[in-house]
């Protein structure tokens, strides 16, 4: 493409900005130069949906480079490649075994397609409450229950870096002959240095989803699905995947995924390990001389990204929300917080500055925080106490939205009433970006408290913007019935 | 964003570049300054799956520029809108009046969403054989054949800028009060001046899906849908969409939009003007000194794009691919050709150098090429002149391509002998990107005679590379039974 870019020509072609210089000052800042590579499928730029020159070429490197036999790459997230992975695995009817902690994309993905799911439960980590990985022995038991499941779909590592034994599972699911899918999002950069936790498709999972984005260097949207094995029908997944994406897909984000792919391949090992020096000094410090912590490997998952850091405050003073908000005063922004973690995500190129602009912040933080010290915290409670969803769910299967809401009227009733009653909407919290309620699914009363301490801790939710004020949509018998 | 993009902070979040200046030449020419503004939803930039602020605003802004009631903002293509577009409309099993030349995103949508389709053929358009857009007539004979239709699907205009008459077709529509639905791809910057065709919107169609990228001055992917009226469940569509879009967009992407939004809104009416001097110019001079004509206006549309001009050779020595490959010699790179014509799409920024390379470059192609005047020239045969598919078709149901191609050692055979059997795939010359068969089609001669032809041109077909020397994948009854 560069190769192309550096030709002299008239475009008389899409796009219409036609890679010429913007004439105002703003645009022109951002976008002049990549306009020079925002192409379309000409002579020699090859074609996503049909590739056999230099597109072909670099996805050949990308399945080399994360050892798969083969890999596309995707530009609408690992969304698009979640869905192909439901959609290219499963027909309508069929039942797939899921992690329940899945990414929205997952659901949805079954939305579209009418699978049915069989939700997991994954194990709850004692020391911080929140949801790790599967269980090998209940993922047993569920292909024993389920022996006509088509599949296993997981996510791994979670949003917090914690992981699981993939491989264990990885045998137990093709001692049944079914494919092991995985939802990899926030695991490009596994598998390249040995002081991280193996990759997915080094546990042989047959179907594997990256955010090539997230801990890579693509631009966001970038992202690869990788294939591997004889236990999936590579040509459908092709098919699906050349359905759902752009037929005019971005060639910015193209060159970006062949560029983070030869980042990792060639300088991985080196950037890995320097960050992670990084890390090191950091936790040190923070154990010997401030009062956060951060979530260590525990009793609950096997594996954990060192490049997740995930503080909170054992004073018991700050909230995860609230602390989030002090480091963005202090420039740091954060990937996310819940009600008692700041999620904080290092990547291949985090220096020497960043590590004390944040060291900065945190001694400043301690500091004056813990003079005005609150009454009322909820910061310390653990809300996870209480029974989660069962263990093994009966198979769940979804319309999309309008076969399930089929009135714009829908009920709205206050949180603190809707226990027992069936959700007629998803109900999400982002970042993570993971349900904690499905459509149809009985409202608990462990979902109702957590959704009460989420929003008043100040957590956004999508699509139903005020839980607490609003109240929660569900499905009345008269509106089911419809 | 840019106001985000001047701060100065440390980045302990998505995505993993972080923002830094690449370290590799290459990779920092291009990407430097656009990954100052690939960001994530960090607080101030919104969220486009729950829009509040900035998002919320721009789309806004877009709704007011384009005169709909309500836009939304793309970041798969005008692929995922009309997906939307179909999802968002109608349920599994209901039926929607199509227009038979759509884009293959139409017919994806179909499959994705078991809604079943009655084609309608466009008009053909005497002078070029080219399919055009529908005939009103048909139109009202459609829908009182089909009153169980939840709406009427075109694409208007088509690729070569020939469009229908919209207002008359959408009075038709909404006295059966069902919604107007418009794949307008190429159409976004239509109603910004009089000399151009009127708007889909300003023709009161329900939902429109623009290529913002491809007309306008967006980045490439970047497309907008918008709404007016109230035939549409608005809450359905923005779902439907929150479904199939990344839950990390690109925010270059999206701020491309807006940018390109405030472009046409306020520098369209002189940019579009000083555009059309240089197309009249240009015509004038092909007209008075070449023999090359383009396509005029005609019997069989009523409005005509002039920003795509259709160049064919009247001496019938150069085909369509020919003269783009000639074109392509000189530096100018058209957007793509067919068996007779090679079609250049000029854009607001298309200025006198463009037009210059252009003229020289004709210039040289006829002295060049006319010397070596061919025996058996094919360019200036009317392959349209046999009968096409029928006016309307009887419903038809498409399932994923699974369902229907049960094997994947599905028989191929050859292109003269598949006529009057059943086509197990889409066939897809691309550009532009719209299935000559459907899958479960059955092969007409027309279509056989087409195909080669194009073949014989040297046209790409997606999906399937080789048709002359592979043949044509049909369903025999074996796999049908499956």
């Amino acid at each position: 493409m560069a190769k192309h870019d550096s030709h002299r020509y008239s475009r008389f072609h899409v796009p219409g900005h036609a890679g010429k210089v913007p004439s105002q000052e703003d645009e022109r800042r951002y976008f002049e130069s990549i306009r020079r590579l925002d192409f379309t499928e000409l002579e020699g730029l090859d074609d996503l949906h049909a590739p056999s020159g230099v597109i072909d070429e670099a996805q050949r490197l990308a399945a080399i480079a994360f050892g798969a036999e083969e890999s596309f790459f995707l530009l609408n997230g690992s969304t698009v490649g979640n869905h192909a992975m439901i959609l290219g695995t499963s027909s309508p009817g069929d039942l797939l075994l899921v992690q329940r902690n899945c990414h929205k994309s997952v659901l949805n993905g079954l939305m579209l397609s009418g699978v049915r799911a069989v939700f997991l439960m994954p194990r709850i980590d004692q020391q911080t409450g929140l949801m790790t990985g599967l269980d090998p022995t209940l993922v047993q038991q569920a292909l024993q229950q389920y022996p006509e499941a088509k599949g296993l779909l997981l996510t791994n590592p979670n949003y917090y870096g914690m992981g699981t034994d993939l491989a264990a599972i990885s045998q137990m699911v093709h001692a049944h002959n079914i494919p092991l899918l995985v939802d990899e999002a926030h695991g490009a950069h596994y598998g390249f240095h040995p002081d991280y936790p193996p990759s997915a498709l080094s546990a042989l999972a047959d179907v594997v989803v990256q955010s090539t984005h997230k801990m890579l260097t693509a631009m966001t949207m970038g992202a690869m699905l990788h294939l591997q094995g004889p236990r999936v029908d590579r040509t459908r997944i092709k098919r699906i995947l050349s359905m759902l994406q752009s037929s005019s897909p971005s060639y910015p984000i193209m060159a970006s995924l062949d560029l983070a792919r030869r980042n990792i391949a060639i300088e991985g090992h080196r950037l890995l390990d320097n960050t992670l020096q990084h890390v090191y000094r950091l936790r040190k410090w923070i154990d010997e001389t401030t009062p956060f912590r951060y979530i260590k490997p525990g009793m609950d998952f096997e594996t954990l990204d060192p490049l997740k850091i995930s503080l909170w405050d054992s004073t018991g003073t700050l909230s995860g929300f609230e602390l989030m908000t002090k480091l963005r005063h202090y420039g740091c922004f954060a990937e996310m917080a819940d009600t008692r973690h700041v999620l904080l995500h290092f990547g291949l190129h985090t220096n020497e500055e960043d590590l004390i602009r944040l060291m900065e912040a945190l001694t400043a933080i301690s500091l004056d925080a813990f003079s005005e010290k609150k009454e009322n915290s909820k910061a310390s409670e653990n809300i996870y106490a209480i029974q989660p969803h069962p263990a093994i769910s009966i198979p769940v299967s979804f319309g999309l939205p309008v076969e399930r809401v089929a009135s714009p009227t829908q009920l709205r009733i206050p949180l603190t009433k809707a226990v027992g009653k069936q959700s007629a909407e998803m109900v999400i919290p982002y970042p993570p970006g993971i349900p904690v309620l499905y459509p149809g699914e009985t409202i608990s009363e462990w979902a109702a408290i957590y959704l009460q301490e989420l929003a008043e801790c100040g957590a956004t939710f999508q699509g139903l913007k005020h839980v607490t004020e609003f109240g929660i949509p569900i499905i009345t018998p008269d509106v089911e019935n419809k």
